[in-house]
């Protein structure tokens, strides 16, 4: 499918879909690139890559797919340094394909609004935002598993100005491992993320800020620890999923805060069916244990 | 130990308690009591119990120990029939010993209170509040598990008339299911567990009712499930618990707004030093993984 691809920050996703495609396409040369020797050395050790750079535009050389794993605030520099490195160093037998770059980031529509600014991109590149809606609470390429993606949904963000065959291309490759592709304009996409994932992270965090586990300790049960567990994700990296979506993750609060807010009110009544029919409505929505 | 033991609702932590007496105290007889044969027929064929009843009087005639697993709002009903049924059948070699009811209740002022009121009981028996820190979103004794207890703890909320010896029966019955027993006032044990627990519930219950699965379906990632999923836990079991225990549990939502609304006036300002802090501040609550 590809004979080359780059991986750009190989931490619990780069790593994921490094051992993924590995274990998938066999003969795909996987590079990896990154900031850090010692992570990008971890990340060879387990599997993850067969290579590394700590240069985008020299490990990007002779890529065809390139995914970008950084942190949201990023990805847009990235794919734009990435673009300038991906210079074809072999010809396909029926013709050269043009590069194709992709994202895992958790917002789309700041990423890639910018970068169809900044269209056309170095060497031919073609860009299309993307983003699994897999993840942990857990960071780093020591917890990449190459089934991370198996019957996950992968979002692909094609805008106008994408090429038909580009989201063809992404569609088969995030197939081959193990994902459902759903297409969605990128603002749609952040609008529905913002209810599904940026909140339930604000609100386990708005939770965590509160309790202090070396005071509650084993009175935490199971339900706090379901709760609370999404707060011990990186600052850094929901630092930048909320500030690049912050009107719908803003709404989205509101939106709780009503909830909430329904709840206080039945209780400071004492309106026992008003709880019961609360809760009631609470257990419909819930997913399918 | 005890030579027989009864329970009262026989459900996941009835047949939890069941299960875990079998395995510890091989010699010591189960009695099951509940309303519903069926569930009490399952629970014999799962070895929670040797035998069971439908009549509370009946069921825990010649019991040393009896466990009320019924929900918050029938306990201490439950409590006094038992003791009313609780006639000595045996003689101990020593001395009759009086026998002890405790509950698993999750919360213990309102129980223990209206208890008071009502001692001595019948047949001299001996109440002390229990709340084992286990659980599950999972219902019924399907789901009951002989080391649900394991490394868990058990609070016990003896008052000023509680005997000494019965505190130390129940802390070592407790400890041989393999739990910590700690050991607090009734309003104390309220006061935290509405933090710890109840809390907990409220803010999953108040996200489920504004989030559809079936309408936001695969874009709902393992995030998302660890936030909502305690919504699936019985609304009849959890109406009682929030009524029972609405004070300190409308003080823990106030203490939640206000940390919510923290985090909705960083992100309105678009202060990302704030947020950044916020996100910080919250993983150094959480529970270590």
């Amino acid at each position: 499918m590809f004979s080359k691809i780059a991986i750009i920050g190989v931490g619990l996703l780069g790593g994921s879909v490094g051992l993924a495609v590995r274990r998938t396409w066999s003969a795909c040369r996987v590079v990896g690139i990154g900031r850090n020797a010692t992570t990008l050395e971890t990340a060879k050790q387990i599997g993850a890559v067969h290579e590394f750079s700590l240069s985008i535009t020299d490990g990007t050389a002779g890529c065809e797919l390139i995914v970008v794993c950084t942190p949201v605030g990023s990805i847009a520099e990235h794919v734009i340094l990435a673009a300038e490195g991906a210079k074809p160093q072999a010809k396909h037998t029926a013709q050269t394909v043009s590069p194709i770059i992709t994202d895992v980031g958790s917002t789309k529509q700041w990423i890639c609004e910018t970068l169809e600014k900044r269209f056309p991109l170095a060497n031919n590149c073609r860009f299309l935002g993307g983003h699994p809606i897999a993840g942990s609470e857990k960071n780093g390429v020591a917890a990449a598993s190459e089934t991370l993606f198996n019957n996950r949904a992968v979002v692909l963000t094609p805008t106008a100005s994408t090429f038909p065959e580009t989201t063809k291309a992404l569609r088969r490759f995030w197939e081959s491992l193990g994902a459902n592709v759903i297409c969605l304009n990128a603002e749609e996409h952040d609008r529905l993320l913002a209810r599904t994932s940026h909140l339930p992270h604000a609100v386990s965090a708005a939770l965590a800020k509160i309790s202090d586990y070396k005071i509650y300790g084993e009175l935490c049960g199971s339900g706090f620890q379901s709760v609370s567990r999404l707060a011990a994700g990186s600052p850094e990296i929901w630092l930048d999923i909320f500030l690049s979506n912050r009107d719908a993750l803003l709404s989205s609060l509101n939106d709780f805060d009503q909830s909430c807010r329904q709840l206080r009110n039945a209780l400071e009544n004492n309106d026992a069916s008003a709880i019961l029919q609360f809760l009631n409505d609470a257990r419909k929505n819930v997913s399918p244990l």
